[in-house]
């Protein structure tokens, strides 16, 4: 018997309705012989309805007592949906975070799991049992309730396929699976049949939403093939396994894929520093004061030096960009930089394809697709697998669509 | 340091303003010089909506469920409190039954606690916190959530102030204390100063809404002192102790007071059984019948025998007459009656008194009370402490009104 484990997310168990289809897909999982346990997040928007209810005690709510109250959320969808398994006639049991032993360390709101216990687990699914779990939420050893913050439910699932060894990792989302690029923007978006941890990794840092970050890299430490796919039809989705695996399978892959997507973000704003002196320690100061008040940096370039000065600029998130601009206004003249600016009418496109490194001229070619377009590149960051460029803002739509048809991502 | 144990219903806690009101007055209980344990119920009717919840699911949802989705009701007021409280600079922890180490069976929806754990509860006190108590819940040996059904919480905070030898257990309610009848139908109705468990036991069991009868038996096993009180006003409530304790102080309770109040219960009914065959054996095969069906039986009562043959008469819930005139008929023939009859039209009331013993007579004034109405009396059924009567429901008001002034039980 195969061991699968599936992902639901909040849109997925919306409502009653919506709570029996998911029912239903557990069982067609299970009668098809495999042992299935079904992570499950909260219902809809009540993530978000318990937010707004603290928000009315106080608007600085303890994290500890946050995690109390959110971790609620999973618990009701696990025990309706455990219901609704068990009036189709079918063995069930549901289990929170701390019933399963997903040990968490004590950094509340944002907890990081340590270790999943599989005794529990195992015991309920060599009784023949379908088991839920609760997403998101963990205990620490002090038997203290925590939740995983943004993405929490998928971290769960593939820490809980991990444990098990399972098959397979089964993200249900309202998409269809990984796309080139955004399906919304460019109805040319092709679905991809297989990408890469490191692809999807890139993919969902550069803000294509489907799966979280975090849990793609905890499925790439722990070799947990993913299979993300929609919850409201039977369409097979995309794998997103190790890259020897992908080159293994062959079939999936047409050999001159060099880019595999392309990826947009718009929650970006641009921070530039002019003439700053160019000597030791000044780039420290500066990255330092934003790290202490816990601002994310994204992008960093620093141009060429003249007269012994240069100019810096780099991104945050767009919500972070005035408290970035205030940080730098503290430290402006005791770095002895001419001034600051800030640009929050920017975007970032990038290409990401693990085929990139054995492939000379591609960022050559993303720039000519940018420059057919008269687009203007203000801010250019590459890895091995990914190039990045900051645009104007209003420019983003025809970017992607160039880059996009440039490098023959569109569906047949 | 003296311990006090709080309980503050779903009414009290209904609404973010309320909460933080309730918050308040725990603080004042700590400000006091008091340690203090608060035992909250879920907010206002949540617990209602997550019924409706699972009913939109399956109409037989498994009780181990059913525990895993109300538990959350309680666990969300904890944490809104405790946030409550702490915004308000006191230090404060919430914790689930889990967490405290409230011990149950495995009977889900009804459980029974067996031990409180005071270990952590002592842990967070000594550290100067005020602790915050999830409710009606509890864990089994096994880890299982558990619940302890209606008028959990009641309970819930009763045995906690047992395993603490707590100084008292206020229960916090929307009404001013235990009256000598239900003030909403009877303006006259006094509250009581002082009451003993028996006699609390008695005035609950008999339609007394204001505590759980579980919660004054385990009260009056572990001899917790409660106080019965309002949480929208300062008043003092009632305090409930053992007879010893209440006859020690004196001078709360009236030397003459035979009979401390005048009960009544509107949902019951009359099964009459016809020329049953007097011999043994029939009395057990009709009430093994019943419980069989867990239909709990109130009064019985047993005719004289005439050639042989006798009626017997009991009442039921009214919500339970369908089902037990069934049963009946039923077994009609096996036991070889001659009919069956059914009376939902009648009301129970009752007068309690833990001085009725040494005071001859009291049952003869409650029926000259009931005949200066002109009401007649169905059924009789007298304990130590209590004498109960079957009437028509139309002519409840009259008779407690009638019963009430007999004994002066009217306010000053």
């Amino acid at each position: 018997m195969g061991i699968v484990v599936q992902k639901y997310g909040g849109t997925s168990v919306g409502n009653p309705e919506r709570i029996k289809r998911v029912a239903k897909r557990i069982i067609e999982c299970r009668k098809a012989g495999n042992m299935v346990v079904a992570v499950v997040s909260a219902l809809g928007d009540t993530t978000d309805k318990l937010i707004e209810l603290a928000k009315q005690i106080t608007d600085s709510p303890p994290e500890r007592e946050m995690d109390m109250l959110l971790s609620t959320g999973e618990q009701v969808s696990i025990a309706l949906l455990a219901m609704a398994i068990k009036s189709m006639g079918w063995d069930v049991i549901s289990l929170t975070g701390a019933q399963v032993g997903i040990l968490t360390n004590n950094v509340h709101t944002k907890a990081k799991i340590i270790e999943v216990s599989c005794e529990r687990l195992k015991k309920e699914l060599n009784e023949g049992k379908i088991v839920i779990v609760a997403g998101f939420q963990g205990v620490t050893c002090d038997n203290e309730i925590t939740t995983l913050g943004r993405g929490g439910s998928d971290t769960t699932a593939v820490a809980v396929a991990a444990a098990l060894k399972a098959d397979v990792c089964e993200i249900y989302t309202d998409v269809d699976g990984v796309y080139t690029t955004d399906p919304r923007m460019i109805p040319e978006a092709r679905k991809l049949d297989v990408i890469t941890y490191d692809e999807m990794l890139e993919m969902a840092s550069l803000g294509a939403g489907v799966l979280q970050p975090r849990a793609v890299e905890f499925a790439k430490l722990n070799n947990v093939v993913l299979h993300v796919r929609s919850s409201f039809n039977y369409n097979e989705g995309t794998i997103v396994k190790g890259e020897k695996e992908v080159s293994d399978s062959g079939i999936h892959r047409e050999k001159e894929m060099v880019v595999t997507g392309v990826a947009y973000d718009l929650n970006t704003a641009r921070i530039g520093l002019f003439d700053v002196p160019d000597k030791p320690g000044i780039a420290k100061k500066i990255f330092t004061a934003l790290a202490e008040k816990n601002i994310n940096v994204d992008m960093i370039i620093q141009g060429a030096t003249r007269n012994g000065r240069t100019d810096i600029s780099f991104t945050v998130a767009e919500d972070d960009a005035d408290k970035a601009l205030e940080v730098m206004k503290e430290i402006v003249e005791e770095i002895g930089i001419s001034g600051v600016s800030c640009d929050k009418d920017v975007a970032k496109v990038s290409i990401v394809g693990a085929g990139m490194i054995t492939n000379p001229g591609v960022a050559a070619a993303m720039f000519q697709a940018l420059a057919d377009e008269n687009i203007n590149v203000q801010m250019i960051s590459t890895s091995e697998i990914k190039v990045s460029c900051i645009i104007n803002k209003k420019d983003t739509e025809k970017a992607v669509k160039s880059i996009h048809k440039k490098f023959n991502l569109e569906g047949n």
